[in-house]
């Protein structure tokens, strides 16, 4: 390890963030040095700062934040052969570490002993400089931006979770929950040809900004009864829709879009609630409709930069913020107070 | 409709099991007039029996009780083609009546007009005389008997758990409940191909029953958790079981389910609960352990045949008692005690 | 069956094509009397015109043509519970007449017994009046026209076979052949968020419409091999295409979509050829390359409609020429010279 | 590498194998010396030595024979954790050498950079002493032989071709060819719970082997015609088979299969053919039969090892010959004269 002025967002326990020096890491066989471009904030970042854990990862000791990253080729390590000094490239934050029976049925998402970028006891990628697996870095083209790039782990997870969820192209599909997850999740809904889409939230906000980006109903959450919920859903939408996405994390939400869904279709768990939910599960059962969930991603960045290349997906509107490296702690606050929608931090400009 | 003898199993209320003449019914167009030889009692008939009711369907008027029958076709309605006299046939109770978007699609057992033999307002099979809709007849190769034929209806239960369940060749399950239905997904499951099935239970005796049929290790459910019922299956089957086949409907067993099942695999809901259950769904979703339900079966019948044809499954050994249509309300009680696996009533012999 | 005047398309036999009158029919039980509105022509129409005959299907007697076609409900047959007189509807034109294990399991397109608008023994919709089966009309809303809803019939190839081609979001595809169906393949992938396109055909002109209609790269076929063709096609691609849609039913575009698809992908074959055709099997077998065909559709038109309703696919740029039903004979003419893309009739307009 | 005795199997160019000594290997990170037990011979490996090349791969120097082994660890190298000293395992002999995309998404059998025993330019199995990556090396229970552990290999490719034929529960299924592949297709498609399976083949002897292994049906190859053929088995089967696997790699079977499998189902080519075939490939697209082939297999022995264990197949039956491994060119010789079913060579004894 070289010393050289490597600025980081590190996380030295709760309400502990400090923008600090580290070296600049070497590239060993099949990695890559990159020098960092963009790299989104995400809730989970914001979470560790506050509480120095997420679920039942604890920092033991000071971690560098940030996993949704772009950055350019500085170096390249023994073995790489498909990336090059230059390379603009997108991270894939989390691989696995074995090539155990998950990885090698295609579900590599699932296996037990994963790296990923800033879940400890791994640094993240909120640097001037870092490391990773050249496996798992994707060369952008041309057409696609250093924020476009980092912006495709978010996107992956909207892949992903249209993808388990069976989103099938002329349907109507619910999504409860107009955050950034939501908000994505609507964005690949319509790009793989969904009819329409009715979104639900607490906040009129989040649901203007759904409107925005062409989703046909809002639904304002107030106080009613899941299947309340569930009968404005199929109001509004003429029928029941045959897919909900599920990215509050809310029992309330979980029962509504059971409640809501079509026969024989499928409630998808994005969001993380608490370790026991009252689920209608008789409904559920005896109506065919499968209540699946979804552990981050696989296979997801090849299309995603594919889509974004072609223009079928337009992440642009969703970046509302953005700050150099050097006012990162400024760019938390934001996203902790939920001021916007996606705050990028330009780790090239310090 | 001729008035002649036609001897029946009539609930006419909450305990008021009678034995009694009704007219025997003539087959219209698409029909055919069955003389019924064997039909197996089912749990579900002995609720309505006790309680005039099952969930949300309720008698309005006496009921003959019975949807597990086999019988010989004696008269046929204009323009049944593939059935003539003589014919033996096993009947498929529960058949939609509009060929809507779910038949459409292949999932008529998701259609809202269903009509179902001995479900309010339909009568059901418990008769010397029956008549049934001959696209639902499915005529029986001499190989295969009238008693094995009645037992296709609760097989059918288990073939499209087991499909539901994507039970795969070389696999390891695990079953709750050793009851007929538990049971019956162990004699499919082994026929899919399933290398080790672990079934659990309160009852020694069921359990017992098992073994006899070739599970391979049997748990029985004692005073623990349900994460303690999850490890205990792990250690038997010296793995996760990538596949839970829930016959119970209890929440303790749900629950177990769910964290015993590997990442990436399927708990499959056979049995039905409560409207609400407390399901551990934070840890069936990050580790995409899918939760499906069922709701009675569609296309399995002429898989049924096929497979008790050529003796991929042996249903005989589960049936435990036989009685005379005369003797129904003795069969009766003994299937209320739960006495043994499955209670025949010969309809042939009055 | 009343006597009035209802102006039809007969085609009497080889090259022999009537404008004549017919009687007005009587709507059956299930069946909706219909004013047709708009009805295509397609290429096999004007094939039974030229030759009596379609495949193995030959015109005994003479028969009305077309079967894309949109109405309005006129008149409603016993136990039509789901349209009225007035409502526009578009027409399925193709149903099964048992209900078999093909329809039970929801491939009804595959029944061995189907009726067919226009496909020997049935008359087809070319007439001011025409009786269908209620069942498989679909009602429209006012937000598509009845041009679009005559439309459903080709997309519904185009849909169907897109699903069957496993088409994906953020891939890449070869489309051969420019005519009405390939073009309504490429708007479908479109909307289904496949990222690039490349399309083949003979003719310039044909390729300049797809250009016009979004597609990514054309390939002017020239006179070269298959395998020339297949790298012609990851040149403009930049890698292989992970499926195939095959519109032109010649051996030498099968033989190039073999080659040219990514291992583990999909041919699949819309356009029909001869009996037999020299495929590269080995080539295909051992990179796992499934070669799939289709035939008409099924469970496609609530989904056309929801797409064309949400703008998801617009098929009016296709229409090209529009005749009132009186000057049908130039309309089929036009079609045989292959001078546009579609030809619509308006039945409404005599 | 250490000098010591190491007898091997080594073809040297068309026709000439020579039994000589080369050094034991030394394992490198990740991999594992076995000392090899048993190795099936197979006819790839008869090709070799017959002609020196196999489809597109040239043998450029003398290269070691053999690749359906199983051996003992005696020596473990860097990193293994899975496996110790005195393990017996069955190796899968090809792997991928790059994680790339086929591998991600679980078909790593299809990638194109590939690690094959005995496929030029790397050595096979046939020695006393072999290194191979420990993650493709799959330990055995107790309960299963190392010949057994041998058959894992060729089994594989059953299970592979089963599962890609879709074989289904109930099912009745035909298969093209009685020699050793399409035996196992046998064994494997009756563990997966088919109802009825019929075999045809040119060779008596070959078909009353299947009859012992339990075919239901055997059909004499005579001179006819493919559609008559097709005929033969709808008439022994009573019903058109849902799924053909096609082992012989002849156009005559290849034509037969189409024409005989039901609409909706599955041709699966485990046969290799010439490069270009004629195939029914209209019947095949309007009727919604599936071309499908195979390469290799993947994730199939955890699944392999699980199944001989539970006794749901039972190889035994198909070893009809055991030769030491110094008498391995007898050995070649009988399975180049197709004497026996597996030739199975026992390198422990020298």
């Amino acid at each position: 390890m070289s010393r050289q002025n490597n600025l980081s967002v590190m996380a030295h326990g709760p309400g502990d963030l400090r923008l600090e020096d580290i070296p600049i890491p070497e590239p060993g066989p099949n990695e890559v040095l990159l020098q960092m471009n963009a790299v989104g904030i995400c809730r989970s970042d914001v979470h560790y700062w506050e509480h120095g854990r997420l679920g039942s990862f604890y920092m033991e000791k000071p971690m560098v934040l940030g996993h949704e990253g772009a950055g350019t080729v500085t170096k390249v390590g023994l073995g790489v052969q498909h990336l090059k000094v230059g390379d603009r490239v997108a991270i894939e934050p989390a691989y696995p570490l074995h090539n155990d029976q998950f990885c090698k049925s295609g579900r590599y998402n699932l296996s037990p002993t994963m790296f990923c970028s800033a879940t400890p006891p791994y640094h993240g990628q909120l640097s001037q400089y870092y490391v990773h697996n050249a496996n798992y870095c994707f060369k952008l083209p041309d057409c696609v931006s250093c924020e476009e790039g980092a912006f495709i782990e978010p996107l992956s997870v909207a892949i992903h979770a249209c993808r388990r969820a069976r989103v099938k192209m002329g349907s109507k599909i619910l999504i409860c929950g107009a955050g950034p997850i939501g908000l994505l999740n609507l964005l690949v809904a319509k790009a793989m040809g969904v009819a329409q889409v009715a979104i639900c939230d607490l906040s009129i906000s989040r649901l203007e900004k759904a409107k925005e980006l062409g989703v046909n109903f809002i639904i304002k959450v107030e106080k009613q009864t899941p299947q309340d919920l569930a009968q404005k859903v199929w109001a509004v939408l003429g029928e029941m829709p045959c897919t909900s996405i599920e990215c509050t994390g809310t029992e309330f939400c979980v029962q509504a879009a059971v409640y809501a869904t079509q026969s024989g279709g499928t409630v998808l768990l994005v969001g993380h609630g608490p370790d026991l939910v009252s689920v209608p599960l008789l409904n559920a059962a005896i109506r065919e409709v499968d209540i699946r969930g979804m552990f981050r991603y696989c296979n997801t960045y090849p299309m995603a930069i594919a889509m974004l290349a072609s223009k079928k997906v337009d992440v642009k509107p969703l970046i509302t913020h953005r700050f150099p490296l050097s006012r990162a702690i400024e760019a938390f606050e934001i996203t902790r107070k939920q001021l916007g929608i996606k705050v990028m931090l330009k780790c090239d400009q310090v």
